[in-house]
């Protein structure tokens, strides 16, 4: 099969993949705005194509069998342009990658390693255990809250559990996981909100969902609570967020999908049309949380194999048209 | 019964332990070189001390039934000044916040999340998944060793198993968990530390175990891997430890307990005959591991249960001799 990867980010699964999916296919790399030579032909010849975003601006995809997102989120993949009876499938895997950002993120103002670490340096002992001042905060006597619950959440319950933490979930689909000490309904938003020290976004970007964290949504959370977005930025309504830390009803945001992101065009761009960056109470990060070795390894398996599987007849995983 | 703190540690766990241990106990704190006035004669009349250092500079404990150390580590504690039948009794609840610890140490250097922040709020992507140079190492795909299974290391293992590590352990005892995948006797040293890409050491100190960790097993570890000790500083030989990070074999380690700790006549001093802090390649934290509200919640509850024990004429928990 003719298998073309589009643009920056599926290029980056491209390293290795021929040995995966075996032989019998041409394999093709195209730029995001397929500008270089017989680009376009190459694009419009496809039979799989991975690629992160479909839209008008680009070629019919007459002969597709097969879009594979390399990511779980396809709202950048306009479905009205896949041909009849072509699927699309996305990716996991990203899970455990997502997991370890989190940690790291909610870890580091619990432990003050730098600091530790400068003073010591200097023979400065100021955290030894008993000293006055030294007594840390433990992430482990918090209740965090996942709202949404599936593959991303369900990792971070895991880690969540392992620590200590008290585990509270809210989704659309009823929760059953031993990880889980409350489960929430979606309408019941408030309610699970209102009892957690910590709200991870993970849910997908759909409208029904879309600005679903609105300024009600972060009244309800906890004076001095942490949000953490490693969803879609439009899940969290913007401007609710931006005041919500602004006026320090929320005490921090880990905030790693944003509204505004950079194009080939206009490479260097705010994330928001919001002063962020402006406010000392947030870590923003680039949409980063699920890019790692593992992940990039993970989701080449689970292309790889259901190119396979096209191959030979056999119903894709992963599918969602 | 009469129940003196002794030193500052000690102090640290004062605090609101009268309501916890109830009515009918004379409680009082006395300073770390008993130097008050009545301070001596205080500390000798102590039926429950609570304290972390007993030496001859001390004055005899006659009417001592029960030594309560706030902590695990006892080797302070010189066992021939206690009278015959009186109880040494230690306290864990340290291991979550030790887990705490030992995460935020080691996922760090896995998510870029400072360099990431600062670059975004300039609006530079560096770390936007699918950018050539932004992919992140896993901790997760790192197998971890675990040296000692005790309280630490459980709780450890515990967290590493939901990350997706893999666990070894090296113990005295026979290691039954399902958080590991492969157990060592402690003779197997050797093999253990070459399996492994992190070390963590959670040996106590005792003649068997000190410098344990020597120039030849540091030697067997893999170039480049990753050495923590959150146990006793001598359970690993200062000087093999500071030549394996100066000659770069150890790629990392991070190193909560010391060689020389501050007196309250010398409060700053370096951690080591060695200049350690001349090294890049070490995290220095001044034996701050397990100091949470969390961990001073348990040891407190801890402690009063076991004055409550003895009041009552019941067998003592974490009892040690």
């Amino acid at each position: 099969m003719k298998i073309v990867f589009h643009g920056q980010n599926a290029g980056g699964f491209r390293h290795g993949f021929g040995a995966l999916v075996g032989p019998g296919h041409e394999i093709v790399h195209v730029g995001d705005l397929l500008d270089g030579p017989g680009e376009a032909a190459q694009f419009a010849a496809a039979e799989v194509l991975i690629g992160t975003r479909l839209d008008a601006s680009m070629p019919r995809l007459e002969r597709l069998r097969l879009y594979h997102a390399p990511a779980a989120g396809t709202d950048m993949i306009d479905t009205a342009r896949l041909p009849a009876g072509a699927a699309l499938c996305n990716c996991h895997g990203h899970e455990f990658a997502i997991a370890e950002y989190v940690f790291a993120a909610l870890l580091a103002p619990h432990v003050p390693l730098s600091g530790a670490d400068a003073d010591l340096r200097r023979g400065e002992w100021t955290y030894w255990a008993g000293r006055p001042n030294a007594l840390r905060t433990e992430l482990g006597s918090q209740t965090i809250g996942l709202l949404g619950f599936g593959h991303i959440a369900q990792a971070i319950a895991r880690c969540a559990r392992a620590f200590g933490m008290r585990v509270h979930a809210a989704n659309r689909s009823p929760v059953r996981s031993a990880d889980v000490d409350r489960a929430f309904a979606l309408p019941e938003l408030h309610d699970f909100l209102a009892s957690v020290d910590i709200a991870v976004v993970t849910l997908p970007l759909v409208p029904e969902t879309q600005g679903i964290v609105d300024a009600a949504a972060l009244a309800a959370m906890r004076p001095g609570a942490v949000l953490v977005n490693v969803a879609r930025g439009p899940v969290v309504d913007e401007q609710a967020l931006y005041d919500a830390l602004r006026r320090r009803h929320l005490g921090r945001a880990v905030i790693d999908t944003w509204y505004r992101y950079p194009t080939p065009a206009q490479p260097v761009c705010a994330p928001s049309r919001l002063d962020f960056a402006a406010l000392d109470n947030v870590l923003m990060t680039p949409h980063m949380s699920g890019w790692t070795e593992g992940t990039v390894r993970r989701r080449q398996q689970t292309m790889a194999d259901n190119i396979r599987r096209l191959d030979q007849g056999q119903p894709l995983v992963n599918r969602l048209q």
